[in-house]
């Protein structure tokens, strides 16, 4: 299936990127004068192959939620209970997703890959566990690589699943804690960039701890035997197995299911630019069809950002997951197509162009 | 009707203020993970003087329309009829204005305050033409302080019919070619900026026009005898005749009229800025109900936002005008509100808090 879906996959379509820019510079507005919006348009023409390109709706937010054995080493604050209280809360429609997801009319699914607890059949809840939370990675691998492509999986078939049903849009959520840990390790590999350049305080924690953090991502990286050459597929995968959780196993996968269906991703945070690192480690195509929907204050996201090539839509020291930036980005996205689709060019509004 | 609704404005509420503050700590997340938004939803139940804030919606977005009669000094290149011609664009739905609130689901209304032309009824428009342009700002006022005043009345009038009809959230929007030269000549005199420092190139203009510009803008405050001192609210009409143009006037307005009536405001770009610095020389306390939709590329707009103590939401380079930076806040707004509303508290969701 992870085969498959990475034979699928093709790069932004040059001739529709040229289409877009042209299109865009017909438009009644001067040239450039909706900035980077223009730019996300005409990305999403090259990622679907058209333009216009589709309009990004209806969207679906789908939050990936899991343990991390590495929780154990005192990383974070919050007792890791809260990761399935926070499955209870969002299946419930409690939380700051559920309400970002009803404002914007997208739809929310949670997915268990890997949540250390069983957890009762509910609407709006899928289940691929793939563990009860990963090993601890200051230790050595946080999961097998059977595991890790389990994971991988996992999120293929949701993100197939979705976009059968009819959706045009995926937007990343995650719920796992300690998994800010699992991301600076991933994100230290595959920029190259140093421990402290990349941890950061998470949900909000004090300088103790996270000098611990910082210690226990670099430990993680001489146990595991790491940073190792991630020119291949082979070796991203090892990467992953070795210092990422379920989720991001799983949000990876769910960026390739979605650029194997030309159907655009929009990234949340940090966990989900971790996993677009891994997604292009795979398939150096996955980031085309990606839209980064914000950047959070963790230090280790504008490293994945600049890494990736992404420029975020939403800038507000957010730093809360569950797929939150990527529901505010979504409006944005739409608007953004939809301007290819229903304003006027300077011909057909008889509005004067400007003299060149 | 300008005294009366001056009169009726009141500061953010204390109260107000500090309990949506104790609010957002107790909801499901970690503190301060919502960045910027939290002081939105903060900002709104204070201006509303409640907690939490009613949803700001249904919107309307206004768009103010006018000439300028400094276009005579070639401060840009495009012809003056492109006001008309987009004003027919707003009407007949092919503008990027039309696009953005199709998206955001928010109402439209076109008013001619000082449209160079007559238009013919239309759905959609309001006509409180104050004069056919205005007269070249270089050469002496730019209308008279009568004028200002019945601009401010338009702005206040549309704004009360407005939420008269139901309408919870106000948008400002702007079309007059020229008035980013009266929009700098007015942050100039209000911010007490160099001409230099707040003078941009608007819709793309290139250094021989950017120069010309700057000189005219000095002119402007010369020829005027600006900067004056703008520490009453006399002067501050004074300032609004000599160099502004109706849509700024109407805006400012506008902007009072929605503060006057506890309705937020959610301003646009550099026009929507300088008419904001404007209302807050009428009335102090009028920015208290004002959300900076974004930051436009003009430098002067970052200078006025600054003045006026107002964060924008939205960074992204555009330089449109219409209501379009505006129009793109406004989801995000919703959503800082509708986590006041809909969000589960630690305790009622039975989440473990944080260990302090």
């Amino acid at each position: 299936m992870l085969a498959e879906t990475l034979a699928a996959i093709r790069p932004a379509d040059p001739a529709a990127v040229a289409e877009a820019r042209a299109h865009q510079d017909r438009l009644t507005k001067p040239r450039g004068s909706l900035g980077a919006l223009e730019e996300i348009a005409i990305r999403l023409a090259g990622a679907a192959g058209a333009c216009p390109p589709p309009m990004p709706a209806p969207a679906a937010l789908a939050i990936f939620a899991a343990d991390h054995g590495v929780h154990a080493r005192g990383v974070t604050p919050w007792p890791q209970e809260v990761t399935v209280q926070m499955v209870a809360n969002f299946l419930a429609g409690g939380a700051v997703a559920n309400a970002f997801a009803a404002q914007a009319g997208v739809s929310v699914t949670v997915v268990d890959v890997g949540v250390a607890a069983d957890l009762p059949d509910a609407a709006g809840l899928i289940k691929h566990k793939i563990g009860y939370g990963t090993a601890d990675l200051s230790q050595g691998p946080a999961m097998t690589v059977d595991q890790a492509v389990r994971g991988l999986e996992a999120g293929i078939a949701v993100a197939r699943d979705l976009v059968a049903s009819g959706i045009r849009c995926l937007i990343t959520g995650d719920m796992g804690i300690a998994n800010t840990t699992a991301s600076a390790a991933l994100i230290s590999v595959f920029t190259g960039k140093d421990p402290a350049e990349v941890t950061g305080r998470g949900t909000g924690i004090d300088d103790e701890t996270h000098a611990r953090k910082v210690d226990v991502v670099r430990e993680s990286l001489r146990a595991n035997g790491l940073p190792a050459d991630v020119s291949s597929a082979s070796e991203a995968l090892r990467v992953l197995a070795a210092v990422g959780g379920y989720e991001h196993a799983a949000i990876a996968g769910f960026i390739l299911g979605g650029a194997a269906a030309r159907v655009p991703v929009i990234l949340d945070g940090v966990i989900a630019g971790a996993a677009a690192l891994v997604a292009a480690a795979l398939d150096p195509a996955a980031p085309d069809h990606c839209v980064a929907g914000h950047r959070s204050a963790e230090p280790g996201h504008a490293a994945a950002l600049a890494h990736l090539g992404l420029r975020p839509l939403v800038d507000l020291e957010m730093r809360l997951g569950e797929g939150t930036g990527g529901l505010l980005a979504h409006p944005m996205v739409c608007a953004a197509v939809r301007v290819m689709h229903d304003v006027a060019t300077f011909d057909s509004a008889g509005v004067t162009e400007k003299p060149e």
